[in-house]
C-alpha cells in the first residue's frame, strides 16, 4: 500500500474555507488509506490560529482534522511580523522557522504540494 | 526522450483566461516533444464547462486543446456542491472524486503541478 | 550536504512583496547551506523588471538577492504579450520561451514549487 504524502499551502485569510474543504475531501475520500497531511500556513494566514478570534464552528473544524491525524504547522517568520505571541494560539499547533523552508523541504520527501 | 508530464490546478473561475493561455504556450513550446497534460478544475472553476455558459470561444479553445490531449478533468465533490448535473456538462470532460486526491496522485507520478 | 533546488512562481503583480520576503526567509533561515532559487514569473508579473518602473528599494532588494544567488527568470510569451522589450528591463535577468515549461523542467529535475 502507498503511502500518500501531501502538503496544502495557504497564505491568504480568505482562502481558509475553501481549504478546510479540500482536506476534508481528501480524507473522505481516501479513508482507511495510509495518507499523511500537513497544513502550513504562513503570512497573513496565520492570523487564523489565534484562539479569540477563532469561530466555533472552525475551530470544530480543526480539531476534527487533527483528530484525522491533520498537521497544522506555522511559519514562526510570519508570527513575528504579524506581532502574534505564541500563548495566543489554539494549543497542538507546529511551529517551524519558516515556512518556505517546510514548504521545500516537505516536497523534497516526496510530499506532494497543493495550493488551494 | 523524456516523457514530460504536468497537471495544472484551477479552483478559480477567474483564471481560466490565464490557465488556458499557459497551456497553449506550453503546447506551442514543445511542439513535437512527448508531453501529458493535465487540467485538474475544482471548486467554483467546474462551472466553466457548463454548456450552455460557455462561449463558443473559450469552448473552441478547449477543443483545440483536446485534439493536442490535453486531458481536462473535474473533481465531483465541487460538481455537487455547485449542483451541476453532469448532462449540463460539455463532452469528453472527465470526473474524479476528489480533486485534491488527483492532484496528489498525479504528483505522486512524476507529473510537476503548476497553479496559475 | 543535501543540495536544496526550489523553483518560486508569481504570475500577479501584487504577489511581489510576499514573494521577496518569502525568498528572502528562506535564505536567511538556510545560511551556509546548499540552496538553488528561482524566481519564474510569466504573465503580468514580468512587468516588475521594467527598469523605469521599478522603485529604488525593491531594485536594492533584487540585486541583493542576486548577490546570494537567486535567478530571476522571465517568460518570453509573457515579455511579447505585455510588449516589453528587452532593453527596459534590468539587467542580469534570464529570459527563457515559456514560462510554464521552465516551472515543468524544473519539478522534473527535483526543484520544489513554491507559489506565494
Amino acid at each position: 500500500m502507498q503511502n500518500y504524502k501531501v502538503i496544502f499551502h495557504i497564505d491568504e485569510m480568505s482562502k481558509w474555507k475553501l481549504l478546510l474543504a479540500n482536506v476534508n475531501n481528501m480524507i473522505h475520500d481516501l479513508k482507511n488509506q495510509s495518507i499523511t497531511i500537513e497544513v502550513l500556513a504562513n503570512s497573513e494566514a496565520v492570523k487564523f490560529f489565534i484562539q479569540n478570534e477563532l469561530n466555533e464552528n472552525d475551530y470544530s473544524t480543526i480539531q476534527n482534522l487533527m483528530n484525522n491525524n491533520v498537521l497544522f504547522c506555522l511559519c514562526n517568520n510570519s508570527l513575528l511580523s504579524n506581532k502574534i505571541e505564541l500563548n495566543t494560539l489554539i494549543p497542538n499547533i507546529s511551529i517551524v522557522s519558516s515556512g518556505v523552508t517546510e514548504l521545500m523541504l516537505k516536497q523534497h520527501e516526496g510530499y506532494a504540494y497543493i495550493k488551494p
